[in-house]
């Protein structure tokens, strides 16, 4: 099986460093760029956290390109930093990156790699999807050269993120609903992980003992940075002792669909309803089924792959 | 156990006789009164209907009010004859009734029969629910004196109505989204039994066959009626060979609520979003359960209820 050409467009971000981190390492990934974009952070933060940790992977090789710092219509208010820190990496401090992005706007990138690469790049968004917009909207005819688009994002099920007054609205949408339209309208095959299943999946306490104590230095550093993201799933979810693993699981579905259940359907974003902006609306009837735009994913094969996630995260 | 003192509020329409003749049937049941409204077909014509069906079922002395003829906020346009027929009653034609409605409007009886019997009342509305959000609106102090307003409608995951841009709503909130919402917000005990369940449930035309071969002559009418319904599923769902008891199940429910899995959660009605108005958007967050307001049906025991409504339906 040849590599997943992949370009991973992050907010770095606690669960981003790991999603980074698990792309180096995992040997069917060819990590071709990275992207940055606000959300967990802001993206002047977000891009200088995603250099620290190549720098921390010793990866410093891969082109790191800086992107949009706002949703396409609004301002950006920071809301995150209880659950990622004021620094994106949980307060712990890295060096000073020696690295530096590339000149390229994260969408040009995007662009250029995907034209370069017809049929090739696996796109794989985990925070609000407003470079992929962007991209999408200044080369449509981009849509059909894209290998898939995997987004960390969405939720059909499972109950939406704290503190907004929208009840099924995850994260990155909610950060960018039209970014988010422009994407699912493109035409571009599209993979949906979201909150159905990644809130599924866990690294435990005692699975980041056991990297903590028998991994890399770089992956005990993480595991500190992790910390402070944990302790901010455990006041919001009583008992959890752990995280789950929203953007890694992203990423290793760029590699292998099969570590899910995939249904397809057509999926729409609701823009403007007061109780739903940000909501990803299906349409299972069987008009809507004629018009499928995305496969979401509907369950995850969870013990595989936290297995896979600790075998890598520890090598 | 007491009987259960029930004012059903009908559009009918074929399943909501299906409904009227189960409940005017089973031992368990005191109907105590039938409201009309706008839904499946003209409230004029679900009117008339309501008192053939008491006339076939030989209950003429069961009290019958008409109510609203359109929604609170906009006129009516009739958009289900393909389902229930230009008459409402699957073209089959019975005697004008000799029984006449009451001369109070359906919001005041329910006010009134409310009143009257403090605690005692379940009000089971299967069309729109604009008699019941009209009455809430007249006479909150009603709604703790409820003992529970078991409805006919909303939808979590089963795809919703055709033919309307909105792919996650039930036809009865898509009637009235904003009487759902007074009666939603209004204090009353509300048991939400809607799609997720109904379109579990099959009249099949095995039982169709027995009831009229061996049940009594107005089951077998009630057959007749049923045929067209059950061929416009059969054009929609091919293969289902019967039709959905959305209505029966509502009532059934009234009398047993141990038919169907319940969850307690709050659930709101969107109002305004293009996609989703009409939408019924469960908040299952922490702090959404603390603000609970319903019961939603999210399971059914389908043998037991089919088997139950068989047997009331023949007897």
């Amino acid at each position: 099986m040849p590599k997943a050409k992949i370009i991973l467009d992050v907010d770095t971000g606690v669960d981003d460093a790991l999603a980074i981190y698990y792309a180096l390492r995992h040997p069917d990934v060819d990590l071709v760029a990275l992207t940055c974009v606000f959300g967990n952070t802001d993206v002047e933060i977000a891009t200088a956290n995603t250099l620290r940790i190549l720098e921390l992977a010793g990866h410093p090789e891969v082109p790191v390109a800086m992107g949009a710092g706002k949703s396409l219509l609004y301002p950006y208010t920071r809301e995150a930093d209880y659950v990622h820190g004021t620094n994106g990496l949980g307060e712990v401090a890295l060096p000073e990156p020696a690295i530096a992005p590339v000149a390229e706007h994260a969408a040009d990138l995007i662009i250029r790699l995907v034209k370069e690469n017809p049929g090739e790049i696996t796109l794989c968004p985990v925070g609000p999807m407003t470079n992929v917009g962007l991209a999408l909207a200044k080369a449509p005819e981009i849509a059909p050269l894209i290998r898939e688009i995997v987004v960390m994002g969405s939720t059909l099920q499972h109950p939406g993120i704290h503190g907004v007054a929208r009840p099924m609205v995850d994260a990155n949408i909610h950060n960018d609903p039209e970014a988010a339209h422009i994407m699912m309208c493109s035409g571009a095959p599209i993979t949906l992980v979201g909150m159905d299943v990644t809130m599924q999946t866990l690294m435990s306490r005692d699975m980041m003992a056991d990297i903590t104590a028998n991994g890399t230095p770089a992956g005990a550093k993480l595991m500190e940075i992790a910390d402070f993201y944990v302790r901010s799933y455990e006041a919001m979810h009583p008992g959890i002792s752990g995280c789950p693993l929203h953007d890694p699981l992203a990423v290793a579905v760029c590699h292998d669909p099969s570590l899910v259940t995939l249904e397809t359907m057509r999926v729409d974003i609701e823009l403007s309803g007061p109780l739903t902006r940000g909501q990803c609306i299906p349409d299972r009837r069987p008009m809507g089924l004629a018009r499928a735009n995305c496969k979401v994913a509907t369950g995850v094969d969870k013990a595989r792959f936290e297995a896979l996630f600790h075998e890598v995260m520890r090598s």
